[in-house]
């Protein structure tokens, strides 16, 4: 792994090393495991860490054809890690193979790319280290100069493991069909018997309140494939007026759209909810998606907005999106969206369709505390984009405008949400 | 502004310089304004041509934060132009940022990028300048070798201030759900008592006589997001018999689809029916789209069509069906498609799939007279588009045939539709 | 036509050379006639082996503008090829442009570009050589270095023809909807009395079984443009029970998907049912796809599928599918999307959303013998994308690596399937 991986031309390394390479990290969604980081877990051995809780690592072993066994099964740590190194060199094109290189080398300085010959050294390399205090979790955080990180929250989570760097960001889901023993927990928690919209709006509100003191900026709602066209009038009702409570504390809304998350029957017994098999709708209506949006503005006032469909091809229309309604943009390229094409062409997008020295930037929105590398190889891809642009379409902009809109991406944008 | 903008190699700027720079302009459909092109109007500044009355710029001073003070609201010329000025390095990217650039140089010698900096100079500039009868609509007009330009007119429009190389272009949008007031004005014009559809589009047809013999060949129907799953049958008998009418005529018909223009109410009352905020519908039925050219086909004869689809990710299928109606093809990218990555896919899908030497090409579809740099901007993209295909693609092809093709689709196949 | 067209550097001509160019060919999915090859068919002239019985050529002579006399109609064959010649420089950007100029180049071995000028050199040269014995059907298909190909047969077909290098695929589309004919037939010819479902899939179960025997591997079926939306619960009860018994032989089912075929009547009457004239739906239902393949896993278990669908646009969510069911891929670039950019986009997809070296590889898919061209199409640019990404992307890959890759998908893939 060179220092200039994916830095095209000297410039991009310059702008790479002088404008983007050092900027903090706001990592402004993700899925890690506060508790873990609070009580700065260790990890037995590089499987645990880097393997087992991996859902992308398993959905591409699974494709190679590796046993269940080796995979969420019975096998050892080490069998496992054998397992995956075996198949590596089969997965290059996949950002995993990217991210995973990635990480060995930033993380455990390994610079081989794994393979069957090196997988016992890879884990006993890792395995050593492992052991040192330095690789607890916050040791290893401690390698990203992360300035604040958002993992989600339920409404119903207590957030006192939150604090300094960590700021809950809200999981709304659950909000829009609750349950009546969600809304039973709304109500203790608010205090406000919930009787109606009005009330359940109140009572949220509330919480939403406390969530604010703790640094919360976003708020998140995966709205699923089929969504636009499934929703209740109350649903929408209650996302229209959760958009508003958002807008008044200037919150960011972020939306999550398109995911089909029941697809094998079979991997969802083996792996569970979020075992790295969901598909993508692609059937996403952007036109009930401005509409809504149309009513959250008019009805209660817009929050600046993300957009993340998981469907590339609905990348340009949902760009277009940011001239109808000025604080809302498409979001960095998501889940199995964010490799390197996805992430071109989010850039690409947003440049012809929307404004692309407005774009928020990078979030891992992942459950592993590595996975923030992938700032860096979308800061990498980005550097040689700009340049890229700035050279073939002739724009004809100084090294330091360039370098004024990349660090605009990579972190002002982000930070001016969160002040 | 070099010579050799978006000319990427040495044969690329040869075959502009050669075959396609000089060659006229037929823009076969525009919304220019013929009476102020009659009345060779005046501009009081450089924002009033160039600023006040376009809603693509207004588009992105808005995603920028602007004000709408300075945007459609009371702030002064001089300062809106600032603010434009101020913003404009951070459009980057955006098509507007490099027709802007095109536009200061090609009309007003202005070499530099807009900033802030010298915001002022160029208002002044073009101050002076536009103070001079040369740069007049018609003088500027005559700074582009323009053969033939076809602004938009509604059947029931005089078309007394069209003649020489302004002929009419017909925007039908109208006549598929006509207001009692508009079937009541085609029948006074026409003599023709309305009682039915025949009677209808008979009446029609003596219209489009005159437009005819004004030089229309064009007729142009905006198909909305969602026309092909809301259309009545009585709508679709109606463009089925129109499009048979056009056929009758030799005219060449439009198809601008899947624009959804109603997004933001707040925009929608800022900025009026046009204010640059309109979105993409996303859920082109093009099967639905087929099915109806069939019967156009069938019952009246198939006219030569042009579709122009607002998702570029209906270029690929829309393409496509070139091969089933030989006389149907994809249009030039359009609107918020207008930018070199949607002209380049346009090229891309149109070669693979259909016929790229057959292209109609450009037209620019504008409201300002400034806009036949973009007629220059497709030139340019294009003479680099076939040299980089010939030589990767390793096509073959001597340089008089590339130039041949070039012409064509800059030109020639322009041309025959107007003849 | 160079010895390294397509190959864009040294590297990729080293792959293509010593890794690709001489592997033996697996069609596993085309439309020749068995009977041709068997009773070793001689051509009257280049007219009737390569223009004739070419939907493909037709369709691009129509959007030329040619008179359908000289396409499908009475004009001689020296006519129609000299009207096809003399439109070819127009054409080039079509795949088709490509292919023929291979065509002509490695079976006849001209290497003019064809032209009016060449037209009858290139009749008269071909003429004199499809007099001789080595010109046959038989004699051309020897040129090519064929391990296996699978023409399609009906499920009441004769198999008597096939053997040797020549198995059947089942061609099952008749099967979903079955008429009182197609199943009399069935039941005849397995000697089982259908009834209901059970009775009519044990029925077909059995002549499964003699295609099996005959070497088949492979059920294709086409679930045209709106499939997913109109199916009866029926339809779908077949379908997932035939795709149980695929999986029990072991058999590989292909989806092509999303075809329009029914467009101009005018053309339906002239050119027949497969006249070239098919367009994309374009509506593809993805995820009603996706639960179909739930529900054949849950039921019946999957076989090894390949799924292809007809709008680039689709190619990314497709390719998503394979990490929710790892038996299941994208497959290479289908009818109006085999061309260069559909094969890179394919191939972009898969690396991206899939795993690259498990691809499938290239299948003709086709009803001309001279067809098989496009495997060493595919493999050529092949080739040039996976030097590129090693480079570009920075994988990492040895040169040794990169050529295992390559012949898993040029081959060994396919192979496998076929064992």
């Amino acid at each position: 792994m060179k220092e200039n991986f994916l830095l095209k031309s000297e410039n991009a390394a310059a702008l790479y090393r002088e404008a983007a390479r050092d900027l903090p990290i706001i990592d402004y969604h993700n899925h890690l495991s506060v508790s873990d980081i609070k009580k700065d877990k260790k990890y037995e051995d590089l499987c645990e860490l880097w393997l087992a809780s991996d859902p992308y690592k398993h959905r591409l072993m699974r494709i190679m054809g590796i046993d269940e066994h080796f995979i969420t099964g019975q096998a050892s740590p080490r069998e496992k890690l054998r397992k995956y190194c075996e198949a590596f060199p089969y997965l290059a094109g996949t950002p995993v193979y990217d991210w995973s290189r990635m990480e060995l080398f930033r993380i455990f300085g390994i610079e081989q790319t794994p393979s069957k010959e090196n997988a016992d050294y890879i884990f006993d390399k890792a395995l050593e280290m492992l052991r040192s205090p330095e690789f607890s979790a916050r040791g290893i955080l401690s390698r990203f100069s992360i300035e604040k990180q958002f993992p989600v929250a339920a409404l119903t989570d207590e957030l006192t493991d939150f604090g300094g760097d960590l700021a809950p960001s809200l999981r709304a889901d659950a909000l829009l069909s609750p349950t009546e023993e969600l809304r039973h927990t709304i109500s203790e928690r608010s205090g406000i018997p919930i009787t109606d919209t009005d009330s359940y709006i109140a009572a949220i509100a509330k919480i939403l309140d406390a969530f604010d003191q703790k640094g919360c900026r976003f708020a998140d709602h995966a709205l699923d494939a089929g969504f636009f066209d499934g929703a209740s009038e109350e649903q929408m009702e209650i996302l229209i007026r959760l958009g508003g409570e958002y807008a008044k504390r200037g919150w960011t809304l972020l939306l999550h759209m398109d995911a089909k998350r029941k697809t094998s029957p079979r991997l969802a017994r083996i792996a569970g909810p979020a075992g790295g098999y969901a598909a993508v709708g692609g059937d996403l209506n952007i036109s009930a998606l401005a509409d809504m949006l149309g009513r959250v503005e008019e009805k209660e006032g817009l929050p600046s907005t993300v957009l993340f469909p998981l469907n590339q091809s609905d990348f340009a229309p949902i760009s277009v999106l940011q001239g109808s309604f000025p604080c809302v943009q498409l979001g960095a390229a998501w889940w199995w969206c964010d490799h390197a094409m996805g992430i071109r062409h989010a850039l690409d997008c947003t440049a012809s369709y929307g404004v692309l020295s407005r774009f928020i930037g990078m979030t891992t929105d992942s459950r592993s505390i590595l996975s923030f590398v992938r700032h860096d190889y979308f800061r990498r891809i980005l550097c040689s984009y700009l340049d890229e642009k700035n050279e073939r379409d002739e724009w004809g902009l100084s090294y330091e405008m360039l370098a004024d809109i990349l660090r605009g991406i990579c972190y002002e944008n982000a930070k001016k949400r969160i002040q």
